[in-house]
């Protein structure tokens, strides 16, 4: 999407063929910087660091660390250890080991002196069916959106909560990609971001992505979007996934339950957006069966911010010795989810929704 | 209530006469410091710049500021200048008019002589009947927590949003009393701590009540609750109440009627703890009827915390250029509401059920 109406992705070969280019979002929202990734090592450093998240973009960072790995030694043993190395970086990423995997059953086949080509060509690969599954995912929901527009005056709201936006995927975003592809279109949406405490991913990122491509918003305290769709200010809610059961049930970042209920309770249609990708097959209750991730303390107790002065501080805003605890992803169960939003259209948030988009599974199953 | 072992109110005369003496609320969490308040005009500057907060206390601030105000000059002139003077201090608190009334009634009829005297023997009335409400408040909520507890093993987890403490009281609180009275009274009481967005009362002034009486509890992120009530850890929650209607929609702080959907959808008991003087019985429908008030974007973007080096930062944590909304409550409809806690007893949310406890009411209307 566009920073200073130039469009950009979240990572791209650098011009000169020198490295990888990726945008450092751990600089966002207070200064837009790129940095290139010459090394397969530079490349490790940017996910462990954050440098670059969200996991299709994370997928997409250690594709092109392969690619990099093989530019410096294609040997049978630098694959493997590069593919290590790299699937270390963050042990909990379903997309990153599968991005691995994917480049590694290319290069295997092949002589060494073929490998650097080949794995910058499939790394290219990942990140091109990224943008064209995220584009697919936008198209299905705007047409959601239009159909809103067409019943009402004035710009359709939709409230969304944590970043499922394009910094998170190499382009258009999954939650954010319908409001994108609407407003690409001409229709006029505003949304509200969710702060999305304890990281604040809403305030920092969806706010800075929206702002930069000109769609726009208004960020809220995770607090307000209750108030907001019980005086019908909200038109329909979407949000992005970590992992959906085959049932429907929706693991996205902690809160979005809340704003789920709400829905429901003001008859705001709520949907999820992801890709093939984020649905767990095997799970079939959402609540019982997904693990919830216990993050640090200090994300509660700490906050890191800009002073006026332009320096950058980090303060502690919780009483001293006061226990925290800190779950990082909530489920939303199916009952509470309007439909899921995928490459393939939308379906209702139920087994023969999800397999009627996705048949194949039918047969496997 | 104690800190550090020692019993505290929120306010008191001072041990010699010379004033009246307050916490400092704005150096809390992270100092505690008692502040003697010598005059009428420290009186004002104390309220105005929230050295004091929370409507019972504001009130008896007030009182005492005019029995200063006495103490300086008992002429009539200087009674209505002192009464305007100090009901300009928040011009929205409800409480602080009431209280400036009571006085000035008392006083009004008073030779000047003996103004001084009569106004500081009403201020501390106005202290004490606060006290005695709050405990009230606390006998009658901690018996639904001992009911709680013999059905279960282990502590009773109430979770509570914002600050309804004894800081925001004389003492006990609204929605802390029935957990303070219960842990005195020796039963195991868990408090889940809404941190409570954008402002930080729950993370700043009720995490800091709980640790200094000693009652255990845990801060979380606003966005956790609905999280742990899906899991079966929340037994019960307790809220505030700046505003009930006669039907017993409960306004309160922003982000309540999310928590209180929650508990609905988990089958948890959720209750708001208030005084008589809350309850506005001119109207029934609290969504369409209260106001909501809009407050400074610059709540949301920006956030003021102490440094590892002990020193106070403000930091902006919003993508700077993205607009702000900060609605600062929002009211949960009273079919979510289980029960009222006031004074009097346990009410349900029903014009039948609150008229039950105020009979006085029924005649009235």
């Amino acid at each position: 999407m566009k920073i200073d109406g130039r469009h950009y992705r979240t990572i791209f070969p650098a011009p000169d063929g020198g490295g990888i280019c990726v945008i450092d979002q751990t600089r966002l929202p207070f200064a837009f910087e790129t940095k290139v990734l010459a090394s397969e090592a530079e490349a490790a450093v940017a996910i462990r660091t954050m440098i670059v998240r969200g996991a299709p973009l994370i997928g997409a960072t250690a594709a092109y660390g392969l690619a990099l790995a093989m530019r410096e030694d294609p040997s049978d043993r630098n694959l493997d250890g590069a593919r290590s190395r790299l699937a270390a970086t963050r042990p909990t990423a379903i997309n990153l080991r599968w991005a691995l995997d994917r480049v590694a059953g290319v290069l295997q086949p092949l002589s060494a002196k073929e490998r650097e080509a080949a794995a910058f060509a499939e790394a290219a690969r990942i990140a091109d069916e990224d943008v064209a599954s995220c584009r697919a995912i936008g198209e299905h929901g705007a047409a959601l959106i239009a159909e809103i527009a067409r019943r009402k005056a004035g710009p359709v709201n939709v409230l969304t909560h944590c970043n499922a936006g394009w910094l998170a995927t190499v382009d258009w975003g999954t939650a954010l990609a319908p409001i994108y592809v609407a407003h690409d279109a001409g229709l006029a949406v505003h949304v509200w971001v969710d702060e999305t405490r304890p990281r604040n991913q809403g305030a920092a990122l969806t706010a800075f992505e929206l702002n930069a491509h000109g769609v726009p918003h208004t960020v809220i305290a995770d607090n307000a979007g209750g108030h907001l769709m019980q005086h019908g200010q909200v038109d329909l809610c979407i949000v992005g996934s970590d992992r959906t059961t085959s049932t429907g049930d929706v693991c996205n970042k902690i809160g979005t339950y809340l704003k789920a209920l709400a829905a429901r309770d003001c008859g705001v249609p709520f949907y999820a957006a992801l890709p093939f990708s984020t649905i767990d097959w095997t799970l079939t209750d959402g609540v019982a069966g997904i693990p919830i991730e216990e993050r640090d303390a200090r994300e509660v107790t700490h906050l890191t911010g800009r002073t006026d002065e332009g320096a950058f501080a980090t303060v502690a805003v919780v009483s001293p010795g006061s226990p925290v605890a800190n779950p990082a992803f909530d489920v939303t169960p199916a009952r509470l989810v309007t439909g899921i939003i995928t490459e393939r259209g939308v379906a209702e948030a139920t087994p023969e929704g999800l397999l009627g988009l996705y048949p194949e599974r039918r047969v496997a199953a």
